[in-house]
């Protein structure tokens, strides 16, 4: 492969900072959570880039932003679609997601300076509400760009804050006439940081990733007695806090059990009436249970329905559950997992085999077409906080991976 | 004693459910929380009622409302106090505290009625902020009456909602001139509603107050580490809810183990960032501990502590503690006590000695002048709870009661 090509390294480092800047509240930290004001200013920074790149900029009614450059011949061929997202958790680090969008934009920017024909579209996809914090499920945007979710019943969706997405897409300018999914990817790749420590731990910069773990979200509602906290015996007691922490602790040690290989987090909690001097009445909280085998991850969630009912009948409390998100174990494409091997190695990089942890829009559009993903790596294993890193020179080097796939795939 | 006398029932009843209608929020539940809107209607309604019956009412710098009949002669003598609150929990029954402050205006209105002469005044108060729901410590109008608490300090304590107490009591008009404990009691009564399941277990409508148990009140703050979800392996986790969940359990156990003297409750949480994929990085929340013995208070004290540092280092968080507020066991003047069990078997009712398990503004009121209480019969022993009763015949005893020892005390 010629080694006359290369992603503008620079522009590449200080888009991510500039986007990293915008959705700042009056502390400083990064709540660009989506469909809200800051997640607009986000969107429309991207945009405005893609435009100025010339690509033609598609918005979807669930909100997913699809820039799009025709290339030379075969215009209507499938595309090469790269994508993420832009939208984040609250405070956040600036490299989860946005990376990988302003990578695949650059792409196809060196692409387009270095005077490449490409056989078909190339486009590159910021998709909406990957992280889900305000609106489940998560990964909603490419979920329904795959069809696997209806778009109405997304935009239905409430969020923690009792909006409704849909009046919160129209609210930002960002609820678009294409239909999701009008776009079939010939192939998707997706660059994302590796948001664990492992990459680091192996001293590679470059992580081929070739299959994703389950994901199972749930809602659990406890119902006790609220009664004072001085008079009320300790027998005579229905504590529906108590209750909740005796499942935090249970998930704890359940998901240690298997060695590493389960995850389980209670990141939400909220105690009714929520008063120093009474025992609370209702405990709400989520449950997010992780594991890169279907079999274990079924096993994992019935041990828990168990323990419910146990919980239930030992502490008199009433525990209702509602499912949030489940999403399987995905297996990526093994062709593009080559392709993307192939230009790791055509560079000298090495690379590492991984399974993802996280969640990505990839698993979504992986049920549309053949798709895989690139990790770099980051410092510490830490994202979804400010101290998120990962070093410029492992974003150049992802991003380089990324344009030769490419270019190898829009070159056929 | 001359059975001549009697409060008029139905117009304490009457007023308690009046009392019980105002405060209420868009769900019909009671909010009267210390220095609201709610609370501050609830103020006017005791102060009209106070002077249409002809009382002189003062209002302190720290909100206290003390309506006083002079009565005839020795107007400068120390008066009979009786009092309790109209501040209440969130989501609240109608007849925690306001029985009490309503029997007291009644006990005044029928000696009134009854032309009787009292050899001293007799005042009855409605103390701010007993709930401690919004502004800690609890119990904080009749603790800063009674020289136990500097007013400034009070009035600049912050709320759970970031609002100062000074600030909203002027903003509701009850930031008074008076100077806090400008009357001192030659005794001090109270009626109050027992909130726990014991009058009802012997068949007693009477319950003769002899002691209190000592409060101890905590917010505990643990710092972990926030992180991903999916991608953070369970033995690399610092999770700052899994860490109270622990302490949560811990407590629980602590409590039943003293088979029933001690109490443990958690009442608030919050999780930060309270996502439902981010490993909670912060987790706060607090801590009321109560017991009737100093010695045993002190330990579950020193117990709780130790487990603290345990788990600040099997978990590798950093766990910081503040005092809230701090009461030890009060004991009630046998003297009054007296009074109250002859008052009661003067009318031919059955009283049972109790210990309050929870805290009353007496316990403050003790420390300047002789305290005892009078309880009536909670159903199913609950309160802070909308489901809070108290049988119609059972109030109507207790202010007779308390009429009969205020009687005793005033005709001296």
């Amino acid at each position: 492969m010629s080694r006359n090509m290369d992603i503008n390294g620079e522009r590449l480092l200080s888009r991510i900072r500039q986007l990293g800047a915008v959705g700042r509240d009056a502390e400083g930290r990064l709540v660009r959570v989506a469909a809200t004001d800051e997640d607009r200013q986000g969107r429309d920074l991207f945009v405005a880039w893609a435009r100025s790149a010339g690509l033609d900029v598609h918005i979807d009614r669930i909100g997913n932003i699809v820039a799009v450059w025709q290339g030379g011949a075969n215009g209507d061929a499938d595309p090469i679609m790269m994508g993420s997202h832009i939208d984040s958790v609250i405070d956040a680090g600036i490299y989860d997601g946005s990376s990988g969008v302003i990578a695949g934009l650059e792409v196809i920017t060196a692409l387009m300076e270095a005077r490449f024909m490409p056989q078909r579209p190339i486009a590159v996809a910021a998709f909406t509400n990957e992280e889900g914090v305000r609106y489940a499920p998560d990964m909603m945007g490419s979920l329904v760009y795959a069809g696997g979710l209806d778009v109405e019943e997304a935009l239905a969706s409430q969020g923690t804050d009792g909006t409704r997405l849909g009046d919160q897409l129209h609210r930002i300018g960002y609820a678009g006439p294409a239909e999701p999914g009008f776009l079939r990817p010939h192939a998707y790749l997706e660059l994302h940081i590796e948001q664990g420590p492992i990459l680091e731990q192996v001293g590679t910069a470059i992580g081929v990733v070739e299959n994703l773990q389950g994901i199972s979200w749930q809602r659990i509602i406890i119902e006790g007695v609220a009664n004072h906290a001085g008079t009320t015996p300790m027998q005579a007691r229905r504590d529906a806090g108590v209750a909740a922490a005796r499942i935090l602790v249970f998930l704890r040690d359940l998901a240690t059990r298997t060695g590493g290989c389960s995850v389980a987090t209670v990141g939400t909690m909220r105690f009714e009436p929520d008063a120093i001097n009474v025992i609370p009445g209702k405990a709400s909280f989520t449950v997010d249970l992780r594991d890169p085998d279907t079999e274990r991850l079924r096993a994992a969630e019935a041990e828990l329905a168990g323990f419910l009912r146990d919980v239930a009948a030992e502490d008199g409390v009433a525990i209702t559950t509602e499912r949030l998100a489940r999403f399987d174990p995905v297996v990526f494409s093994p062709e593009i997992v080559r392709v993307l091997e192939g230009a790791a190695s055509g560079r000298q990089y090495q690379w590492h085999h991984m399974t993802s942890g996280a969640g990505h829009d990839a698993q979504m559009m992986a049920r549309i077409g053949p798709a895989a993903m690139i990790f770099v790596p980051s410092r510490d294993g830490i994202s979804h906080n400010p101290r998120e890193f990962t070093a410029d020179p492992d974003l150049v080097a992802g991003a380089n991976v990324l344009l030769d796939a490419v270019k190898t795939l829009a070159g056929k």
